[in-house]
């Protein structure tokens, strides 16, 4: 499995930097956005390193798939009956950690704007 | 493959519904917003009717993978070197058109603040 020893997630996969884990499992962490921007808001984080949406092949499909599926699900264990998920790519999309991760945004007391 | 009548994404697949297409294959049709929330705004919409996120099950992990992949193709295509993945999931997440799509954005001369 591809890692990147000076990336910060790959860090947070291997135990090195603290974060708060919520949920893990074969294929992916989720823990809380230290800077949230909304009163839920995880991210989900694939182990292996993956630079972003740009660099997904076919042999991530399994891991794609698997992350659409567990966005509901953690939302719904969260008690959510609605949720954003966002996805940046490229700094010009607004990334800022190269290791692709997918933020789940949720429980505003009104729905958002939808931008 | 499951349709809705009455759905209005059902239809621009359909046919009875203009819309903007700019890519068609065998799982999903893309098409300009017709309310453009940045210099480019695409949607990527099942052939299927799929509610949203909520409803999405292992049957759709091979359509949902193939978004996933397609969306840094179309980037690219359009000459993006950055472009943000938006799903809006359930009222409360934003989600206006009951119907599964994704949002593409991009264009923007500086890069777009986080949320």
């Amino acid at each position: 499995m591809k890692t990147e020893p000076s990336c910060i997630f790959c860090k947070i996969v291997a135990g090195q930097i603290p974060a708060d884990i919520v949920h893990r499992d074969e294929q992916v962490i989720v823990f809380k956005d230290i800077n949230p921007k909304a009163p839920v808001h995880l991210l989900i984080v694939p182990h292996e390193h993956v630079d972003s949406l740009f660099t997904v092949e076919t042999q991530h499909d399994n891991l794609m798939a698997h992350i659409m599926r567990l966005l509901p699900t953690l939302a719904k264990q969260l008690g959510l009956d609605g949720f954003r998920t966002i996805i940046n790519t490229g700094k010009s999309g607004g990334q800022e950690v190269f290791h692709l991760h997918v933020h789940l945004l949720g429980g505003w007391k009104n729905s958002p704007q939808l931008f």
